[in-house]
């Protein structure tokens, strides 16, 4: 490599590092053009200095590549909260004042882009939003190379360079995205890049990674699949040099693998080259202060000069520090950087900050879909027959993926379990994709499939937050209880969503879909340990414009509610729904008017006739909506005169109120329904109290009785399931008793009549295993 | 090894398949003395077979080293779906039938175990905590290896074999997980030996390390510092032979390197030995069935021969499986095992399932504990003196862990935040332990320490689980927010605790304590994405009588908290505390008697003297607090006449109804507190829902409103933060004057200048980066 172009790489380094250290320090006097005075520091001093220059190195370089082999390129940090270097790079390339017209090329919008970090009003630290070129903030730690990879799933033109902190890769997630490379197709998907960057420290630790010898990182490396090259040292002349040849080599590497496969049709899963980048912690930092060492240590993590505002030393110290970038030589007198530094960056669309797979909404386009109603099931007559809702979906779900094949822009993701959910039907359509070896007798796998399937929430859920963020479409179904394993990383996602909602150049992705079968009433095989409904409650807590929770009764409201998630943009729809064979109560008309409303009287199964009730009877889930059916089968009977209304709730935001919720009723409405005064026996899929939380404000929430998982469990049949948590038939019919005194004593005999069942149900149960043969047969009779 | 030995331990390896196989299938005729009938079988065919044979391979060679060479080791059964085998070594050594003795040693006893696996009212299919020996349920799968880690940290003579399902593997906390191997000391720990098991497949997939070369996999195994022995294949007698063979070179490997640290001070990290086991999946089990493979594919992985009740060719082949394992070379006339047999178990205590450390309430000791009032903070006058909680926390700690460094049952653990956390002074008593490379300006390193970092709440929780569940004590600090990843070990964690309070022989061990620091108020570093105080309402959802919440105010009720907190038992203990200088409230004295209560009246903050106040001012969280004070002096000073009443929540399950939480107040107690009839403004720490979801029965419910977080925020100011989410003094004081339409068209001035103080603020801020002064130097004048 010519020395000139390494001494330009090592000038664009110089003109980020400057700007990163001019945003955790500078309010004014941008370009140190006078001398630095305590008025031109910030009065609060935050950032993440550690990672902040190694970054720096790694986007000059990558540069260079783009432009010498014309890659189409981003970047993903996982380091996040080296926010600083992202953001002075894409001043640097010119996306960020494209994107912010305010932070201009000029000495006053570099007096903004300082100001602005990590200040009230301004941006935050880290890779966020707000950043562009970002798709993966790093607040928290762990998910950058599943993102990565997420990314380059379908894009067979695309690199992903994914920095990988040393921090970052103690994390359990980080731990096991290594092995994504058995699931990377080298045709039809595009290249990760991991660079893990060993800069050694933690914030007042060593990292695992740095502190495990060569070798026996090496080892892990090529066990984990990767082919790794290192960059080690200090020595800014030959650190350049060794960076440089590094990436010419893997640049090419990676060209020979991909002719390999495309041209060669070898798929033999490769080695694919990764970088182990091992450079001093606040590298070109300051190397003591206050008589400590900085540069290399934990102490270099976060602020390396505490106190430049307060303590002249510090100041003249800060002002040495960015000296030594040779400012003057970067950026010209109107504080633009100079031409020829410029030119090192790539153009248009080329730029990591402006490549359009980073704002993934620019390219995504509607999924074929096919007609849900076609997928129907035939119910004639409510309750009568018995699907599994699940295997139904399948059938939906097999044609979605048909009709997608050629644009490549749809995929499902599973811990292990599309089968044991039950959407068989898939595989009819597509295999999973599987690049590690094939043996004789394996089912279902192919080195080209659109179901993605590995024993890890995190990755499930990286890959698709990765896959979804760069303009593509998916669903995740899990287990009801393991999607708890990705409650943190929802979060983020969530918060992401949220954000980019409300910044006017990110254009809105497809929604995350999570199907969770396998639920919590429904564990004959694995019990307690698989009891766990929470995560919607989980779900509610983040911002009400960006979550949606769904709980079809049916195999026909799920057809309809998946048909609408699948079509959503910038939401997270979470649908719990049934995999067992259970009963069917609406026809596709039916279930297309109860779930376009949300929420609604099931008339034929209420004998009100319009008027005031005695009771209204709600549900919300399969198993749920099939006891209270039974309970009021039991009551139509027993007590025909008693007047009983059904309602079913799809849609659970529907309860709460139109002014916490886009989709809540206005109170008049959620009043026509439940009544005012009358009793209401709410049977619910999850913890009781969450209908309680979404209601408290409700008319006649004092007389909302909520039946729910309250943790009681084993392994045993779903109907005893509910009797644990006394959410049976003949437990809400024994509630409806105790609401209505006006019943009187006549009714006495029929809550004697439930108590006695539900022992006789105990002892039949403990004796054969399964249902009494009433409970079993029982069907909805109207 | 003689011939005869290795006869005996595949005699014993058939009788623990051939129980496993009759606990899936068998109500009766358990030693097959007459002709296998479909009223044999039970009605649901349940459980895990695939890993079962493995295990029970396994055992049997384990039980014959512990005999070899006395060793002391427990069983972690990372696949513990494979209940069955646990369940029937228990049973074959003799512990099963002293904890069960309607199991007996009979034919009987037989019958009994067959007929309640996986039935209702019986036992679960997992090693579940009825199991003896158990210390890992593994339902939900991927923490075996840091249960494991954390049950040998101060237990120099325990040997934890730990077997880890190659689809367990793929999860991210187990694949981090092999790294602990950085944080044992070789001196005063014990020795996990961990069993990679390739069985090969997982539910219905392969699984990614049966999958790749055995060089990937044994570099794979180097790289993360352990040395692996590999044992491969399907036949039995050579099977037998090279286990044995492993496990003799193994036990002498791991004496050698105790040795060199133990008698030669060598403190260098050894490459500790693990086992990678090759097996067929089902091993032993029917080779086809309906003409497709089973052993040895993903089809043996639940139950493999689907319906011998219904299909006479499949009770035949039943029968036939059953009868394979020749079950009258093992079990005399009466159904007991023969005596030749139960020689090759370990005898008394040296079993697996009757080895203390699995049931380590046996051997957990009290902590000795510093008194706590010694580390008070001296409170003058309320809120005039500012201290750092956790700090003044850091120094009771300190002297927790100095007072039982001898006794070596007490840890610190987290995810490099215990400083961060401002626990620092934990550090004049102790270092982190660190078994990896030490270098030159390291801190607080050391191979023997009392605080565990690594960057894994994976990690943490595992190790700090494991650490419990072996009879000792200690605490997780962590973020708030970040405390979400572990919500899913959490929910395992407070099951295993609900079901082993209903164990008679399980006794109970300490409780497992969270220390939340960092949490969302206060992230002016990190912003919105480290903003999420909902594991509160995660945690709340498990079962009341195990969980327990806490939100002292201040250094005095945070150190009285802990004191509680570490003293306690059978409970997760979940606090959360400020860790910047904040304003004091409480002496130690009015501390331990409001932490003592829960909740209660600040008198010296209200002016309400006894009477009823026209106003409720109540708050739980140290931020919130310190907004409700303000807010009252504002109210104070401005409308003397107005009466307030202050009330502090320390114990938020005070909040609900005794009926639903042991610490719940009773109606007319809270009554008494917070009027029927008054206006209550809440100033909450977390989610503003939860409060509604507590208080929802409560008479005065419809008067209660809540502030807290909903989810707005970035980097800026605590107090800043207080305004984007509307909890701060002004906000608090407008929701007063709007809620007492008495206060009239006088106080309007007041909710202006509220309203204005407020915009002053924001202009404020978004220019100096600050608190204006006001707010920045309020102090509580009383």
């Amino acid at each position: 490599m010519e020395n000139a172009q390494l001494q330009a790489i090592d000038a664009y380094w110089r003109a980020a590092n400057y700007l990163s250290v001019g945003q955790m320090y500078l309010l004014g006097n941008p370009l140190l053009r006078e001398p630095l005075q305590p008025a031109h520091i910030k009065k609060m001093l935050l950032g993440h200095w550690g990672t902040t220059p190694g970054q720096n190195f790694i986007y000059a370089h990558l540069n260079r590549i783009i432009n010498a082999y014309d890659l189409n390129m981003i970047y993903v940090a996982g380091p996040g909260h080296g926010g600083p270097a992202m953001v002075a790079n894409t001043y640097l390339e010119g996306t960020y004042s494209e994107y912010y017209p305010a932070i201009s090329q000029d000495e006053q919008g570099l007096q903004k882009l300082f100001k602005q970090f990590s200040f009230p009003g301004g941006i935050p630290s880290h890779v966020s939003p707000e950043c562009p070129g970002s798709i993966h903030e790093g607040g928290e730690l762990g998910y950058s190379l599943s993102h990565a990879f997420g990314a380059v799933f379908d894009n067979p033109d695309l690199v992903v360079a994914c920095v990988v902190g040393d921090g970052e890769a103690e994390t359990g997630p980080l731990a096991t995205a290594w092995h994504s490379n058995k699931f990377l197709n080298p045709v039809n998907d595009g290249v990760v890049l991991p660079i893990l960057h060993l800069n050694g420290y933690k914030i007042a630790n060593p990292t695992v990674l740095a502190r495990i010898s060569d070798e026996e990182l090496h080892s892990l490396m090529r066990g984990y699949g990767w082919e790794p090259y290192m960059v080690s040292g200090s020595d800014h002349e030959q650190m350049h040099h060794d960076m440089a040849a590094v990436l010419d080599t893997i640049v090419q590497r990676i060209q020979e693998i991909q002719q390999q496969a495309r041209e060669h049709h070898n798929m033999e899963r490769p080695m694919w080259p990764m970088i182990i980048l091992r450079s001093p912690k606040g590298w070109t930092g300051p190397l003591m202060v206050n008589g400590l060492p900085v540069e290399g240590s934990f102490r270099a993590h976060q602020v390396p000069i505490p106190d430049p505002a307060g303590n002249a030393e510090q100041l003249n110290q800060l002002e040495e520090w960015m000296k030594s970038y040779r400012p003057w030589e970067l950026f010209d007198e109107n504080g633009k950087l100079q031409q020829w530094l410029q030119e090192q960056a790539p153009k248009g669309l080329r730029r990591m900050g402006a490549n359009p797979h980073a704002n993934g909404g620019i390219l995504l386009k509607d999924l074929r879909m096919p007609d849900f109603r076609d997928y129907a099931f035939d119910v004639q007559q409510p309750g009568k027959d018995k699907a599994s809702d699940t295997t139904v979906l399948g059938t939906f779900l097999r044609d979605v993926v048909k009709a997608n094949l050629s644009s490549r822009n749809f995929r499902i993701f599973g811990p292990d379990e599309t089968l044991s959910n039950k959407l068989n039907a898939v595989f009819e359509a597509t295999s999973r994709q599987w690049m590690a070896k094939i043996e004789e007798h394996d089912e279902l796998l192919a080195t080209d499939g659109r179901v993605m399937e590995v024993l890890s929430e995190h990755q499930c859920e990286g890959w698709l937050e990765g896959y979804l963020l760069t303009g593509r479409h998916g669903l995740f179904n899990s287990y009801e209880a393991f999607i708890h394993i990705i409650d943190s990383m929802f979060n983020q996602h969530a918060k992401w969503l949220k954000v980019t909602a409300e910044i006017s150049w990110r254009i809105r992705i497809a929604s995350l879909n999570y199907l969770l079968a396998s639920h919590v009433w429904r564990q004959d095989h694995n019990g307690f340990t698989h009891q766990d409904p929470g995560f919607i409650d989980h779900v509610v807590n983040k911002k009400s414009s960006i979550v949606r929770v769904y709980l079809p009764p049916d195999a026909n409201c799920l057809l309809s509610v998946m048909d609408h998630c699948l079509r959503s943009r910038h939401y997270v729809n979470v649908t719990i729904a049934g995999k067992h064979p259970a009963p069917q109560w609406l026809t596709m008309d039916q279930a297309i008017l109860h779930c376009t409303k949300g929420i609604g009287i099931w008339g034929w199964a209420s004998n009100d006739d319009g008027d005031e009730p005695d009771v209204v009877m709600a549900c919300a889930g399969d198993v749920p909506t099939l006891e209270t059916l039974a309970a009021v089968s039991i009551l139509r009977e027993k007590i025909p005169a008693l007047k009983i209304r059904v309602i079913n709730v799809v849609d659970l935001m529907k309860l709460q109120s139109s002014s916490e919720h886009p989709h809540g009723l206005d109170d008049a409405a959620f009043d026509l329904l439940f009544t005012a005064t009358r009793p209401v026996i709410f049977a619910f899929h999850g913890y009781p109290w969450l209908i309680h939380r979404l209601t408290y404000k409700r008319t006649n929430h004092r007389n909302i009785h909520v039946r729910g998982y309250k943790e009681e469990g084993t392994i045993t049949t779903p109907f005893d399931m509910t009797v644990l948590n006394e959410m049976d038939r003949f437990s809400l019919v024994q509630d409806v008793i105790e609401r209505l005194p006006q019943l009187g004593t006549s009714c006495a005999y029929l809550k004697q009549e439930m108590q006695d069942t539900l022992i006789r149900h105990r002892n039949y149960i403990k004796e054969h295993g399964q249902d009494m043969p009433e409970v079993a047969d029982w069907v909805w009779k109207g």
